[in-house]
């Protein structure tokens, strides 16, 4: 199974919407620019969507799953068997990107793309797996050129039941015990940034475990220097199964047309690999939040743009981006419903 | 008509439910503080609500309009029939409050507390005025003591239609054309701060009528300065009817029990007024968006504590306030329907 899929073409935003949708916003009843980032972001929805009036009706979130092999290295505040017992969690209603979905109205699945043991058939999880969790990523390379290429078709496969569903906005989650650890190090090998700069507490890290985390990663990167020629090549040494996931869901999405709302830490490593892979994708990816994961500062700079929230989050499965849906929904209730100058009779200002 | 129920006794806050809720959020499936500032926020509102799990389906939306006799002074970006036009346009549901308020089924009332004319009657729309705007605060004082009560009385009567109609949440918002210079004036004189530090451009001021308009503030601060020996003097020398209305509104909502989410920059200079008037009420106060207008930082800073959003927004209205509600609410829906590690048989961290 090919990779070239990625590098295909990317979906044009409408600049007649958004040219449209930029003179809407000036006729609104308010001062130019007063309601700040939400007019900018009605904007490049309207852009996106092809319409002057964008809407985010029907949402999907795709929250992808999988364990990691360096977590035997003692990485994580938490033992891997939490991964599985989430997949069931987030199935079962009760983690808070299934109680954010809820809420929402948006769709929600659960992709099992490499958890260290298969789950029983669940309803809302799809069994997807590359392998039972990679490879530990501080002794060989995480996974084999096969399973990178089963991890990204997954997040393509997703964003196809996306568009199916005639969703209007993706969000990829993740789950899996250790991987902050492998988004830190692909970020480290995209950026050339020494481990301990961006190495962080994950989940809930003590300093002491921060500061051997930092030296698993700093252990993997001189491990894989050679190997790590590309971006392709840093995600299959050191990723893991949803980072694929996400990076290929990302690039599958723009070349559908169909806005991202990128996440947070794990999320951004995955969006810097898709940039990287495919910068013509830059457009359909909307940030939503500043991660309390030290390290996300430095992805989101290299990514490019300013997250909407910062309100220290550090949970990931999707939940930062779905915390900002009903800012998105706000935005675009705005921009389509108040009235203009002239429909109100207010004069406008000098 | 006395000022006396200003300094009256504030509504406590419920330590035990406090405390129910802190450990609620300690047994959630997900990392302890991982949700950030919506962990607090959810802790927050069950102290003040006594629920350990708070809800925020009825909302109070008060929009206090009123005219300032410093406009002729040219002072803002807008010409002072504006005033009186969105009046109209937030009863007929045109402006961005209007919307927000319709998106998130909150009840929305204007309390004309003195434009500088008449609006004809409307349903929505209250009049209670206090005068035909205030006198020129460059030239005399604002207002005279009897309006400077009534506008204060006008903010607690619009809480006591809030808490017969079983709100659970208050917001106040503001419009007023010129009503940043009395703001600003407000904040230079309870802060000991020169007006150039302060003033902004409001609506859209360029620099040279930034400049302009910080000189007007000067010298309204220069000739009020020995009157200006109270909090309550400074709002009448150089205050404005809405933002007494507000000051009023905080202060009873907080001896009500009655939780408060603050706008921006007008919003604000009103809650430091009602802090300085009445310490007791910080508990109820949760502060919004961080204000595009550049003086909302000082006054930020004097009341304590940090907006939960920054999204360069600087309508007023109580616009910022609006767009934060849905955040409140999910805080809540992620503290009150979460599953915990015990239900969900998923094991906790180190």
């Amino acid at each position: 199974m090919g990779n070239e899929w990625l590098q295909g073409p990317v979906a044009s935003i409408d600049a007649a919407a958004t040219a449209a949708a930029e003179a809407r916003q000036g006729q609104l009843t308010k001062p130019p620019g007063s309601l700040g980032r939400l007019e900018q972001v009605a904007i490049r929805l309207a852009g996106m969507q092809g319409a002057e009036q964008p809407s985010l009706e029907r949402l999907h979130i795709a929250v992808f799953a999988a364990d990691h092999g360096v977590a035997t290295e003692g990485v994580s505040a938490f033992p891997q068997e939490v991964t599985v017992a989430m997949i069931a969690n987030f199935a079962h209603g009760g983690a808070a990107i299934s109680v954010l979905a809820n809420t929402l109205g948006a769709t929600l699945e659960v992709v099992d793309v490499g958890a260290a043991s298969e789950s029983p058939a669940m309803p809302g999880v799809i069994s997807r797996r590359a392998g039972n969790g990679t490879s530990n990523l501080a002794k060989e390379a995480a996974m084999s050129e096969a399973q990178l290429a089963n991890a990204l078709a997954a997040g393509r496969e997703a964003v196809a039941r996306a568009v199916a569903n005639e969703a209007q906005l993706f969000i990829g989650g993740e789950m899996g015990i250790a991987n902050t650890t492998a988004a830190t190090a692909i970020g480290c090998a995209l950026l050339q940034r020494p481990a301990i700069e961006l190495a962080g507490p994950g989940t809930g890290l003590p300093a002491a475990g921060v500061s051997h985390k930092a030296q698993v990663i700093e252990r993997a990167l001189v491990l894989h220097r050679a190997a790590m020629a590309s971006p392709l090549a840093i995600l299959r040494c050191v990723g893991g199964f949803e980072i694929a996931a996400l990076c290929g869901a990302y690039i599958a999405a723009a070349q559908a047309g169909l806005p991202v709302l990128v996440d947070g830490f794990i999320s951004s490593s995955a969006a810097l690999l898709a940039l990287r892979l495919n910068p013509a994708i830059a457009p359909w990816l909307i940030l939503s939040h500043a991660s309390a994961e030290p390290g996300h500062a430095a992805l989101v700079a290299a990514i490019g743009g300013e997250p909407l929230l910062d309100l220290g989050m550090r949970l990931g499965e999707g939940s930062g981006a779905a915390v900002t849906v009903p800012l998105l929904r706000l935005a675009c209730a705005l921009h389509n419903n108040m009235a203009t100058f002239a429909e109100a009779g207010v004069a406008q200002g000098a």
